[in-house]
């Protein structure tokens, strides 16, 4: 037996607490330390997911993101801020698996797939043996919801931050038979203007709290305000019937 | 109580029988009937994944795509044999339906993306209930064997099929942080020029049967020869540490 302990990034799929894989609940079950991501005074949204899955007795490693209401998030000021708090989350990990401990890191949605985990998998994977438990993505929880088949055949399927400039949005929008928008929040209004010159309005869905029991999902057309959180998503499906196109 | 059954796309994940998730695990064991496509001759991936959670006797609906030794697939003759054959399947279950059954379709991966269920869907959503349980997507489990973090912050993912020309593959590589190409096959020397052309060489990684136990998985530079099976894909992971850059 090595020494050493190992790193599990587990993904807890998008918030619907039955959309938990077999292996993610199992690897909970089993696991002596988890660490997690979280929001100073909030529960933190994957430890609620692992919550039932969870031993009494487990250790605890919360990683508590810096404060953040005084730096702007784009300055340096920020940037170092976060790059010290992954650097001392991964060392809080790293202490745990130099002691012999395997260290489960909860993941909303898949660990690989633009989550914060990444942060501590770069630092560490290089030092210590890692493995990864595939979970749903939070898109794939929101298409599900809203019943919207995305992709088919030979598509070509992207995924785009509503961060980008609206000439850049409406021409990877036309460029894609279908899109994924994340981040909307405030950039809304600008996406709506990109989804018009791109031609895919229409087929533009607008998602908030995917999978949870308060989802909000309607016709990006049929909402009239340009009022978004910042983790709501847009939809723009690919597919509509096309009999044979499939392989 | 509505005398018409619920037409349910269940996904099962990407292969590995644990990254089933625990809904559709229940879901599978409430079932009186289940769907799947197959080849004929053949056990039929989803039939087996989904096999330990069906209870003794389910009414199972196999779905066998008709046989194409003789037609290729491009031609209208396979595309009118693939319709007509969707139509069919369409029916088969829309009878039961319509007899008060809820009908369960297995679905590998994830139900609305890429999936064959989509035919179904379109069919069957217009005129009866329909439910999508979201699942492990088959590129989510061949990124997480392989440890590859995919895309962080703003990054543009996007997902290909490796059946599109050179140059047009070259510039969509170019025009995105980190990508997917699936259908590989007999297009993995043109996928391998296109990778060069736009610089993504060096980052590509090779998988074939991403979660199953012969899983191969190697950077695409040191693999020497171009023979791949049609399901083989390519990943161009984006990520590289960026600290800070996630929000």
């Amino acid at each position: 037996m090595s020494a050493v302990g190992k790193l599990i990034g587990v993904g807890l799929g998008p918030g619907d607490p039955e959309l938990v894989t077999l292996k993610a609940a199992r690897t909970l079950g089993e696991a002596e330390v988890v660490a997690f991501f979280a929001k100073r005074g909030a529960a933190g949204h994957a430890r609620r997911i692992a919550a039932p899955h969870l031993r009494s007795g487990v250790t605890e490693l919360p990683l508590f993101f810096p404060v953040t209401t005084e730096i702007p998030k784009c300055s340096t000021g920020y940037r170092d801020a976060l790059c010290a708090f992954y650097d001392d989350a991964a060392e809080t990990i790293a202490q745990r698996l130099e002691n012999g401990r395997n260290v489960v890191v909860l993941c909303e949605g898949d660990p690989l797939f633009y989550g914060s985990y990444m942060h501590v998998h770069a630092r560490l994977a290089p030092r210590f043996s890692a493995e990864i438990v595939a979970g749903v993505t939070g898109m794939s929880g929101c298409w599900s919801a809203a019943g919207a088949p995305m992709a088919q055949g030979d598509d070509v399927f992207t995924v785009l931050p509503a961060t980008l400039p609206e000439a850049e949005l409406a021409r990877r929008l036309s460029d894609a038979d279908a899109a994924v928008v994340m981040k909307v929040g405030r950039h809304l209004p600008k996406l709506r203007r990109a989804l018009q010159r791109s031609g895919r309005l229409h087929r533009a869905l607008y998602v908030e709290r995917g999978t949870m029991a308060d989802a909000k999902m309607l016709p990006l057309a049929a909402k009239r305000d340009d009022a978004a959180p910042y983790f709501a998503i847009v939809l723009v499906p690919g597919w509509k019937q096309r009999p044979g196109a499939d392989r």
